[in-house]
């Protein structure tokens, strides 16, 4: 690349393995570290196994144990022994439960500026806060990364967000990237990284940047990136590792493809309603509505300060009677120090429920509102029913809005509240030194004693089904139809009642899209092979690649869609179903449920040579649409195979 | 009664109003506080709602909800809902979840010597460490005492526990009441109140003997009673209420029905090995087991010391990496005074996971340990399954062990890990003031504002069922044959699984007895009317009414056992079930499961003033077997109108 180059260029030149850093061509990026979670990373762990693996190539790869830990049975329990000893055999760290989320510890131990991190979770993009450049994946695509594999993306597009001016009181970090959400829409981040600059950094704590970042991937973006810059060596001091502090900016005069300015100074508590993160409004808009639950925490607003404002605002108050106000700290080390600094009294004793570290409520284990109650939450996604209730109703805004309204029973602008209460802003006092606690990390063991690990499999963690290769010809009927923005929680649910078989498949296959159709399970097994027609934006959210296994187990070979996020597009390449995207948006009013499809000709049509285009034909209708698919030669290869692991056992 | 009274036989005394202080006879005693839980109580507030009650009349009721918090989908949350409203409606107290469990939070706020309580909870026992005669009963004898009734129960025999001595380092309250399990076993106490006095009782403080009282539930005694001496003085002192003191202790000279010592200093760490609690070895002898899981807290350890000496012991170490260490704190007050004394921060730094204050895994509600792994908890209870896996193992000891064994990954006497570190015995520096927290509360509302409350029911919540009354004659297959010490956790049980439905008796009613035998409540839909055999101790354990309504929505009305436990037998009677009791215990040998029995002529034999004499004639075998019932004339009335209920309803 010639001239000056944003922070995000150079992190990707920096880590260029293949391609060019042209917007839409397909780059190949070396990846430093990897992040996995206990609910896609058992799978991850059987691809190491299926793939071979010795040991981890990567700099540093660590397992962490977040979400499933409510433990209602043996099965939770037995997920966490597996994992701890895939850890063991194949050199990485396991964080185990208790010790938080993955986002903000693997911030407070691992991250480092400059550096490239994949994870098996949508919210790994929170590592941007420290000038990293870190993607959320599928699992197969970690696997892939610690098996020293390239991270294959399309090169995105670079979008400067240029921060002006300084939050007013009341207003904080998570008010800026519900702002972005309020302009752009969960779509309006494909294809895109974001990359924040300008002088309004400077009011910004790393841990801010890192509520701003966790959110990129709410508006469907690749990445965000910030710079680091003094506010992540002063955070990387306050974690005792100032040594891995190196700086990141962009150089002077670099130019974005796309620009967009946010005055900090103009912004006001904002609020995104029920069922979407883009349905964002101000919360004197919606002020009075009367709630029943609040909730502050999770990997959205994961720092002290966003405890301790909370903690400030109902300190020698009581929340209301007719609210269950619970606290999920994000990581030990946070809840150390807000135990230590007073907070988790301050808390405890104005009537939260202190829960423990990890995420909880927030991926619908526990915490689920009463039907028909609003839930106030400081948390990242209010997709439907991913708080566990099916007719819920889940608001997201910034801490300080939950506290105030926990207070009072409804939606309360802080501000509102302030004024009638006579009281000003916090004044918090946080320690500059942080609690660190290395202890509670387990390292990777030394290869020697690495290879004599046996993997701990407990009768609830199934096999990686056999997946076999594409068929010249696809036909069967439109299964499902659905609309825009369908979710990944749509399709594979998390929650309390589904989260426990992420390692059995087959049995998670049972809850595939039943929060859409509960007959689809049932059907899809009767049809054998079928397809899906989507609108937009279809399997946004959550990076679960179980929400491309388990269709795929029910006989799905093709989604047609007007558009794919970005996760879960590459998860269906990984797990061999057919992506296709319409060449003329109306063909979607066109097909019906019902209808049968058939597609013809597949294989010399995904030689990697030829036109991305098909015809589909409605054999019910009787009429051919154009459908284009935006395959690498890569992707085409795996998706004839079958999917990547049999492609890669094929070589 | 004349001659010097113990403190029991005061405690009866001073409220009984029917029936003669005879051992055996039955008697009826004022009630002057009830406590209600969230498993027990929806259906409580639905029998007052039936009982057509304006306003409860006892001097005061509290509502806790400590048992359904995890919220794995709508139901817990609309149960609390329920509460709340009934609570508001019937004018009791509401301690909403988070303020803990109910019986260390109704000692701390509301406990008063002196007094009765009874409770829908097996452990309301505790409350016997303030002097209080304190009793768990079925739900439905709540209900009629917060209804003005008294409860009617069969005068035990006292039992007096002289203690001496003190307890040597690393020897604590639990190790006390496991001493006397050790002795006398899971049925050493049925028929009997535990009175503990003598020297040693010098050494332990109220919430030591609450320790001690609270497992009295598991040695199957209908109460257990401390004196109210200085150490209650100086409870309720630290607690802001010492005007609520008043003395308690036996008369000089006063004589025990049975009598009973220990002195504390020839005592040793206990343990209670799977799966009872009456399998109470030394520590030593099984030191060295690897174990998966500890978990401290639960009505049975809730005391700030309980906590306080574990968090001394693994201060500034790392618990195993192979081990879970779980914490749940008991009460919000408690959590409190962790919190500012640094007790939670030792123990979060240390590795633990700190749970919301509440009953958790105690009730299986989640911390299931993984199958094949040892747990180790400082509970009451280690029942086959209660955990919420299906082949558990778990081992009740107390807060020492319990550490030590965190610390060691291994089951360990504190004494030889003491030994190893070279440590003392912790000296604790605990606040002779502690954190009271009365906001937390919801006293009742008043009458003028309880009358307009209406009642919040979900859908979840069902109604009460219909009961018809005892045909003349029973006649049916014996559907199950069961062993000694059944109990009410395998006849309906608790875990996350089930306890959401305890407000939905016909979606409970699945669950009933499927521990013991999946089959029965599809044999049992199928059969009707039909009786269960069964050998001693029959529905030991938890209060829960749920063990005898669900069963008998299934077609049972009578069981035959060697004996039954007191509140099971109390529940089968209030729900029209007839509890029966060979005469000549070998009989249950010749009864197989499947034979066909029938008892005739019961209207006549239950008239009030027959031979407590039946005969049953096991039709498939052609035999004649002679059974009696301890049924009073109020519970024989009961039982033909097919419960306590429709009798009133027909009064």
């Amino acid at each position: 690349m010639t001239g000056p180059r944003t922070a995000a260029h150079q992190l990707i030149e920096g880590h260029l393995q293949e391609g060019r850093m042209v917007p839409g061509e397909e780059i190949a990026l070396r990846v430093d570290q990897t992040l996995t979670q206990d609910a896609t990373g058992t799978l991850v762990m059987q691809e190491l196994e299926a793939l071979g693996l010795d040991r981890v190539r990567t700099e540093l790869s660590v397992q962490y144990v977040d979400h499933n830990i409510l433990q209602a049975d043996e099965r939770n329990a037995e997920d966490h022994l597996f994992l701890r000893s895939a850890a063991h055999r194949f050199g990485l760290w396991y964080s185990k439960p208790g010790n938080g989320v993955s986002h903000p510890t693997h911030m407070q131990r691992f991250g480092i500026p400059g550096k490239t991190l994949i994870g098996s979770d949508s919210h790994t993009c929170a590592a941007g806060a420290l000038g990293m450049l870190a993607i959320g994946t599928g699992g197969l695509d970690v696997a892939l990364a610690m098996a020293g594999e390239p991270l294959h993306l399309r090169m995105p597009q670079i979008w400067g967000i240029r921060l002006t001016g300084a939050l007013p009181d009341w207003v904080s970090a998570k008010d800026v990237i519900l702002e972005l959400l309020r302009r752009h829409g969960v779509k309006g981040g494909l294809g895109r990284i974001l990359e924040y600059h300008g002088p309004g950094l400077a009011g910004l704590s790393a841990m801010d940047r890192h509520v701003i970042a966790n959110m990129g991937a709410e508006l469907g973006a690749t990445a965000s990136v910030f710079p680091a810059d003094e506010a992540v060596r002063d955070f990387l001091r306050a974690e005792g590792r100032e040594e891995d502090y190196r700086p990141l900016v962009a150089e002077p005069g670099a130019g974005y493809e796309l620009t967009e300015e946010i005055d900090l100074a103009t912004l006001e508590p904002l609020i995104a309603m029920p069922t979407s993160p883009g349905n964002v409004v101000p919360v004197r808009e919606v002020d009075g509505t009367r709630i029943g639950q609040v909730v502050i925490g999770s990997s959205a607003n994961p720092g002290l300060r966003d405890y301790a404002v909370a903690a400030a605002m109902v300190k020698g108050r009581q929340t209301s009677g007719r609210v269950s106000f619970d606290v999920n700290p994000s990581s030990r080390e946070v809840l150390q120090d807000m135990t230590r600094t007073g907070v988790t009294f301050d808390l405890i004793a104005a009537g939260a429920r202190i829960h423990q570290a990890g995420c909880l409520g927030c991926i619908g284990m526990g915490q689920a509102p009463a039907s028909g109650r609003h839930s106030l939450r400081t948390f990242p996604r209010n997709f439907p029913g991913r708080s566990g209730t099916a007719d819920d109703s889940v608001w997201l805004c910034s801490p300080e809005t939950a506290a105030a309204s926990a207070l009072t029973g409804v939606i309360t602008d802080p501000r509102a509240w302030a004024l009638r209460e006579d009281v000003g802003p916090p004044r918090l006092d946080l320690p500059t030194e942080v609690s660190v606690n290395r202890e509670m990390l387990e390292p990777p063991l030394p290869p020697s004693r690495a290879a004599h690990v046996e993997l701990v499999r407990g009768p609830n963690i199934s096999a990686l089904p056999t997946l076999d290769p594409l068929p010249d010809e696809l036909a069967g009927p439109v299964l499902l139809k659905v609309g825009d923005d369908v979710s990944t929680d749509e399709i594979s649910p998390a929650g309390a009642q589904a989260l426990p078989y992420r390692s059995n498949l087959p049995r998670l296959a049972e809850f595939t899209l039943t929060r859409i159709d509960p007959g689809y399970p049932e059907r899809a097994r009767r049809a054998g092979t079928h397809l899906i027609v989507a609108g937009e934006n279809y399997g946004q959210g959550s990076s679960r690649e179980h929400a491309a296994i388990t269709p795929r187990l029910l006989g799905l070979r093709a989604v047609l869609a007007k558009s794919f996020a970005r996760i879960h597009w590459q998860n269906l390449a990984n797990f061999g179903v057919l992506a296709l995207e319409f060449a003329d948006p109306a063909d979607y009013g066109r097909i019906a449920q019902g209808d049968q499809l058939r597609l013809g000709g597949l294989h010399a049509a995904l030689e990697a040579d030829r036109e991305p285009q098909l015809l589909v034909s409605n054999v019910t209708k009787g009429e051919e649409y154009r459908v284009t698919h935006r395959l690498s030669g890569r992707q085409r290869s795996a998706v004839l195979a079958g999917g990547v692991i049999p492609a890669l056992a094929a070589r």
